[in-house]
């Protein structure tokens, strides 16, 4: 049984991690296909000792697809997710388009695996910092109950994409240079600087990107009164987004039994050994496919309650690689 | 009636923006005398147009002096603090030495003036991250009451001192020629990573950088009860900390009477339209006496909430310039 996969949005940053990881699963190169915008077909892609030539993405280029990954924003999806399904390709939608649409799974394999029995075609993945965060949140959830959390991001730039990471690297240069930082994909210099800021604010004075953690995480561990605030930030970090996340809890919370359930998480990995400088960092979890989770500890203003640290890479667990993950939970249930 | 100023550890960088910043107001540069240890005794320091010989910092040198910052760490402070007082000379300390001490007022001057009429030689000055964050939360606190909060902060490497700033340079340099990157100051690499890590860690798992935003608002404010519940984490910025904070209060909030509040206070400057892409960052609030608010919303997690964003001069308004501002609110009051 061989599936095709497509992918749309190849040359962007998620989709260049798509097809690394989906080779590295031992994946047939001859199996996937590269999908972008007309100004990117006709290029060649190679990776490792495979090449591709990218092809438009156009309603009739899923004909003969069996799966699409599109990673190529909201628009493109809009655009092109239902006409895939139209034509019997299965869609695994990283952008927002779909996410909070009552016909749609929005699928952490962990957490909500079964979600995707009910598929219509679509199914979403999550926002990058909600995937990484749901990797702390769920295990406790499981143990204790989730109530409410506060969460702070400290967000690489990888998840503006490729040309994010790119002006990074050239701000740094003309720092060093001395010259004036250049910015183009950021409203300032995001190089030795925060910017609070993290897709486009909504009236209440969120961001979508603040919202999304909570809608999306109330969604994904159906609890309809999950109550969460958050700040979302972007720092001067190629890759890995990293959470503080406060957590409030119905049941009493234990430190040791917190630790085991992270421990016992598949999609995590426990680094919380402070005394010999051990906690999760962006420049150890780039790369990895679990998320780390440490700095655990009573929260001292939350009567229940659980002060962590999660850190994971944006471009795996946050996007490519949980996509690839939907895609494998899909063919072990036979749903492909 | 000329007084004169002494600085300990007029090497560091604190030291150097307290020397900055008197001659900036004006204050006579004879009437400065610089402190250090013996390694850096004898050394010459000019700023401007100005130089000092530094002196080695012995009870005797003290004899002299009205007024000593001290800016040298805590064992300095503990050591010669109580010995320049029994010379008749006022200690503005900013190290953590005796700032919870019952004896001795901690003060931020827009906050609790009142506090330094009881001093018995010895003013603290409070931690750098605290002081910043209290140009958010106390206007708010004076309008709506505070109860708790939840604060994660993005701390600048300027707050472990100048070799931290050329840590991070040298870090940078040697990720641009491709080289390993050299650790000195911190246990891991802070160029384009993240450290979750500020001061040493305490028994129940916070560090003491995060107890004291809770230990120090707490007596600063006056508030015995507060609660909250702090993470600090260290990222890849020359100078200034931002805090995303969320806090509960007693009263119902209005948006914008907060907003109200924070413009009418001395120490702050509202920064809150993001529709323009204008909130606070550090870049835009180094070398600036104010502290910058922004980002102000209805906590969606809190009854009475708010989320906000602070960002303010870690050397100035959490050292250097809050300690000199101690000095000036002295002189007013006549205890000088």
């Amino acid at each position: 049984m061989s599936v095709t996969i497509g992918i749309v949005g190849a040359t962007g940053a998620v989709g260049q991690e798509l097809i690394k990881l989906l080779l590295d699963r031992m994946f047939p190169a001859n199996h996937i296909q590269l999908f972008a915008s007309s100004r990117s077909a006709g290029k060649t892609i190679s990776v490792g000792q495979h090449s591709w030539e990218v092809v438009e993405a156009v309603p009739e280029a899923f004909e003969n697809i069996d799966l699409a990954i599109f990673s190529a924003g909201g628009s493109t999806s809009l655009a092109l997710a239902k006409e895939a399904v139209a034509r019997n390709c299965i869609v695994i939608d990283n952008s927002s388009a779909f996410r909070m649409d009552a016909d749609v799974p929005l699928v952490v394999p962990e957490v909500n695996p079964d979600a995707v029995d009910n598929h219509k075609g679509i199914v979403a993945n999550p926002n990058c910092s909600t995937a990484v965060a749901l990797m702390g949140l769920y295990p406790l959830h499981k143990e204790f109950g989730l109530k409410r959390f506060f969460a702070s991001t400290y967000q690489a730039v990888s998840g503006s994409g490729a040309a994010a990471m790119i002006e990074l690297e050239n701000q740094v240069k003309s720092w060093s240079e001395k010259k004036p930082l250049e910015c183009n994909v950021y409203p300032h210099p995001i190089a030795f600087n925060l910017i609070p800021h993290v897709d486009t604010f909504n009236e209440n004075g969120y961001t979508r990107e603040e919202l999304k953690m909570l809608n999306e995480s109330s969604k994904i561990m159906n609890l309809p009164n999950l109550k969460a605030s958050t700040t979302c930030v972007r720092v001067p970090v190629f890759r890995s987004h990293s959470i503080a996340i406060n957590a409030e809890f119905e049941k009493p919370v234990d430190i040791e039994v917190a630790r085991k359930s992270i421990e016992a998480f598949p999609g995590c990995e426990l680094v919380d050994m402070p005394e010999k400088n051990l906690y999760p960092m962006p420049l150890d979890f780039s790369e990895k496919e679990k998320c780390g989770v440490g700095r655990l500890r009573k929260d001292l203003a939350l009567d229940n309650g659980l002060s962590f640290w999660v850190v994971g890479d944006q471009l795996w667990k946050g996007a490519a690689l949980n996509a690839i993950q939907i895609f494998e939970l899909m063919q072990k249930k036979g749903l492909i």
